[in-house]
C-alpha cells in the first residue's frame, strides 16, 4: 500500500487579517515553529528570523544519527530550507546576532557577525527562542580544536569530521546527547572513554533503572566502550595531536578527541538584560500564552521555563518535542488566537543499539524531592507473547503516591517495546490517573505485540497490592 | 544485558484461609486465570476445572501464528500444563462436558465424554467460563472433513494439517482471525480465496480504514489471495477431494478446503438454562464483580457481556486479554476480595505482515449509531524522523464527539508503530480526555521513534480545528 502524506488542511489560514512585524530571535525549532505558523495564520504580516548561527531550522535531535552515519547527507537534518522559508515570505537572516532588547522603543539591536555592521530593527510582536548552550566544564585550555561540543548543526558537521579522524574519543557527561554518541562512535569502530560524575549514566533516571542502562551499553559495545563514573576531568593537556587527559581521581589517558556533552543552559542574557523575568530554573518565566512579563515580547523553546504537570512546580527540560509545541502556541497567541501550553511531564525515550530507554512524569527520586511519599514497583516481562520469535524484555517500573495512589511517573528500558507503554503512563498523567484506574485500561493485545495482560496493567496490579 | 524475569511478588498469598469447593466450567484463558489465581489466594480451597475439550490453559490467539509457522510446537502455546496444574493443588478434568446447573442445590451435572458416565458435583462457587463457538453458516454439507474452524487448540492442531495438504484454501469470513489466516496461508505460499459479506475485510473498522486494509492485503500478498466482497457462500459440495464453492451472487470454483471464521458466539446454553440472565447482546449478564443474577455463580471470559466503557452501553467483544482480566476479578472476589471489573473500549490489534492494524474506543459509524454527533480527522504521518532509515508511515483516524469535545475513539493502520498511539488514546478515553486535553499530551520523541510532534498530537489539533 502507498500511504501517501495526506493534506492536512490549515484551517487557521488567513483567519484574520492583522498586519504586524514579527520578529524571532533564533531558528531551529521554536523560532521555526512560530514563524512557519504565525505566517500561514496571518499572510500579510512581516516576519523575520534573526540567528547568529549557520542555519535554522533543522532536526538538532537527528544529529547523533548522522554522526553515527544511519544517513549520508546532513542536508536531510533540515526540516525547511532557506529559500523554502523565503518563498513563503519569511525573511532569514542568518550571521546576525541579536545584542539588544529594547523593549521601551520595541526594537532590538542586531550584529551583521560577518562584516561586524550594526542596525536595528522595530518590531510589533518580539519572539525569543534563543535555545541553550553547552555548560562547559572549568578546566584548562579549552581552546584545542579537538574538544567538541554538539549543539547547532555547524557543531555535528564538525563533530562528524573530527569522528572520522579520530581512533579514541573522549565523552564528557552521560546524559542523552552522549549516549546517542556513544552509538554512534561505536558504530564507526571507535574506541570510546565515557566519563560522567555520578554512579551511572543517564542520571536523570533512578539508578536501579540505569545501572541496567550502563551494563547493557558495557556488554554491547564490542568491547571499544569503557566507563568512568563518580570521576571528572580536572585538566585537558593538549600535546600535539594528542590530548592527555586527567581526572580528579588522577587517572590519566590519551584521547584523540573531547565531546563535552555535561549538560546545557539557557540563553538568557539578552533577555535578563532587557528587564525580563527569569524563572526559579533561571530560564526565561513565561506564562501559558508563552508571554514574558514585558508587553508583546513571548518566548519559547528550550530557553525557557516549564511547569511539570505532575509535580506542578517549575521545571527546565530542554526538548524538541516541547520547542515545536511552545512554538505553535506562541504563533497561535500572536496572531490573536487564544491557546494555552499547559506544560510538561518530563517524557522523553532515546535508544542505544537495541535498548529503548523512555521516562515520563517523576521519577522516583524525584517524586520523593517534591516530597511525595513515594511507593514504585519495577518488573521484567516480556513485550508480547513468548512463542512469538521477536519476543524481548521490557522492564518497566511505576511511581506512585502512597496517599492518593495517582500515578506519578514511569520509567521502561529494554530491548522490547518501552516507550509504547511509557507515552500510554503519559496521558494518564495528564488527567492524575490513579494505579486502579490504570488497572482498568483496556490495551490492545495480539501476540506479535504485547502479553494477554500487558506489563503495564501486570506492574499497575502489583503497585496496587504494595499500597494497600 | 540479560534482563531476567524478576520476581512478581505474590501479595494476595494466603490472604485468608477460606476453605471452599470452586468449580470451573471452561479452562481457556479466563478459567485457567481464575482457577490459578483463586488457589494462590486461597490454599486450601478445592478447585477444579472441568472441559469438554482435551487442553486447557492455552493462548488462542497464537494459534494463527503456529499455523503460520513462527514457531514450530504447538505445545508452546500451553501457558501451563495439566501436570502444573495438579502440581498446584488444581484438578484438570478434560472432556468432561458439563449439561446442567442446579443452582438451587448448588450442584453441576457432568458427562465423562469418553465413558459416557455422569456424575454430580457440588459447588461452594461456580464461575461459568464457557467461551464462544464459531458461527457456522447455514450451507448444505457441512459435514465434510475438508471444513475447518478454528477455536480450539485442537482445531489449530488439525487446521496446520488440514493447510499442509492444501493447495487453495477458501475463508468464509473477513475478521481478526480470518486476515492473520490470510498471512499464515500466504506464508505458506497457499493460493487463499477470502468471502466477506461487508464491502472491505475488517468490517469492525470505519470503512476508509479498512479499503486501505485490504489494498494493503491484496498488494502483499504474492499474488496468492482473492478476495471476494459483498457475497456469500450459499452452497459446497463436496466432490471426492475437491470442494466446489458456489456464491450467492453465483460465482463458483473449486478449493482443497474451507475455513469458516465468520464469527463466534457467546456458549450460554447451560447458564441460560439454568436461569441465569443473558444481556441484550445474548452473553451472559455479569455485573463488575463478575457474579451472575444466581448467587455464588459468577462467569467470564467470552461467554459474558460486557460495558463499552465511551458509549457506557452493552458491548459483546470476545478477547482474551479481557478474560484473563476477568478471571483475575472474578478469583479475587471469590477469595473474599473486592474488585471490579469496569468494562472494555473495545481496544485490538492484529498484523498483516508488516502492517499494523489498531482501534480502540468507538469507530465512526459506532459513535454515530450511539448517538453522538462525531466528528473525524484522518491523517497519514510518518512514523519517526524522516531521516531515519526505519521510517514508516501510520494513518490515523481520531473521532471526537461534537458537543463535548471528547475523544470517543481510535483507528490507526500502516507499517509504523500505530497500536502504540492508539494505547495511548485508550488511556485518555478511560478519563473521558477531551481533544484539547490530548493535545497537551507530552509523548516521548527522538528521532528513531518519532517525529517531534507526533501524528497523535497533529491529528488531535486538527480535529480541535475542525470542532471549533
Amino acid at each position: 500500500m502507498v500511504i501517501s502524506y495526506g493534506p492536512i488542511v490549515n484551517y487557521f489560514k488567513g483567519q484574520n487579517n492583522l498586519v504586524m512585524k514579527i520578529l524571532i530571535i533564533g531558528g531551529v525549532a521554536a523560532g521555526a515553529k512560530t514563524a512557519a505558523k504565525v505566517k500561514r495564520m496571518l499572510p500579510d504580516s512581516e516576519v523575520h528570523i534573526y540567528t547568529k548561527d549557520d542555519f535554522v531550522s533543522y532536526s538538532s535531535c537527528g544529529m547523533p544519527y548522522y554522526i553515527a552515519g544511519d544517513f549520508k547527507d546532513w542536508q536531510n537534518l533540515i526540516v525547511r530550507t532557506k529559500e523554502e522559508f523565503e518563498k513563503s515570505g519569511i525573511h532569514i537572516h542568518t550571521h546576525m546576532l541579536v545584542t539588544k532588547i529594547l523593549s521601551a522603543d520595541k526594537k532590538i539591536m542586531i550584529k551583521n557577525t560577518d562584516t561586524e555592521d550594526w542596525q536595528f530593527q522595530e518590531y510589533d510582536k518580539l519572539v525569543i527562542a534563543t535555545g541553550a548552550v553547552p555548560v562547559m566544564p572549568d578546566f584548562a585550555n579549552i581552546e584545542s580544536e579537538k574538544i567538541y561540543t554538539l549543539r547547532t548543526l555547524s557543531d555535528g558537521i564538525e563533530l562528524k569530521k573530527g569522528m572520522e579522524s579520530s581512533n579514541h574519543i573522549t565523552i564528557i557527561g552521560g546524559g542523552y546527547i552522549a549516549i546517542e554518541l556513544v552509538e554512534a562512535f561505536v558504530k564507526n569502530k571507535k574506541k570510546v572513554t565515557l566519563i560522567e560524575r555520578s554512579p551511572f549514566v543517564l542520571s536523570m533516571l533512578d539508578e536501579d533503572i540505569s545501572s541496567l542502562v550502563q551494563d547493557y551499553i558495557l556488554e554491547n559495545s564490542d568491547g571499544l566502550v569503557k566507563i568512568i563514573n563518580e570521576d571528572t576531568v580536572s585538566e585537558i593537556i593538549s600535546n600535539d595531536k594528542i590530548l592527555d587527559i586527567i581526572t580528579t581521581k588522577g587517572y590519566g589517558y590519551e584521547t584523540d578527541m573531547v565531546v563535552v556533552a555535561s549538560g546545557v543552559k539557557p540563553v538568557t542574557d539578552i533577555a535578563s538584560d532587557a528587564g525580563i523575568e527569569l524563572g526559579v530554573t533561571g530560564a526565561i518565566k513565561v506564562n501559558s500564552r508563552m508571554q514574558t512579563n514585558l508587553s508583546d515580547i513571548y518566548a519559547c523553546g528550550d530557553c525557557t521555563e516549564k511547569v511539570n504537570m505532575v509535580s506542578e512546580k517549575p521545571v527546565w527540560v530542554p526538548l524538541g518535542s516541547t520547542a515545536n509545541k511552545e512554538g505553535r502556541v506562541a504563533a497561535i497567541n500572536i496572531a490573536g488566537g487564544a491557546e494555552d501550553f499547559e506544560g510538561i511531564l518530563g517524557s522523553s525515550v532515546l535508544r542505544y543499539r537495541d535498548l529503548n530507554i523512555s521516562r515520563t512524569g517523576l521519577t522516583e527520586k524525584e517524586a520523593i524531592k517534591s516530597g511525595y511519599d513515594a511507593v514504585s514497583v519495577t518488573i521484567t516481562k516480556r513485550d508480547k507473547a513468548g512463542y512469538m520469535p521477536e519476543v524481548k524484555n521490557i522492564t518497566l517500573k511505576l511511581v506512585a503516591d502512597r496517599r492518593s495512589h495517582k500515578l506519578l511517573g514511569a520509567q521502561a528500558i529494554g530491548c522490547g517495546d518501552g516507550d509504547k507503554r511509557v507515552n500510554t503512563v503519559s496521558v494518564g498523567l495528564l488527567q492524575g490517573i490513579t494505579v486502579e484506574e490504570l488497572i482498568d485500561a483496556d490495551l490492545t493485545y495480539s501476540p506479535p505485540f504485547s502479553t494477554s495482560i500487558d506489563i503495564l496493567i501486570s506492574t499497575a496490579q502489583i503497585l496496587k497490592s504494595k499500597l494497600n
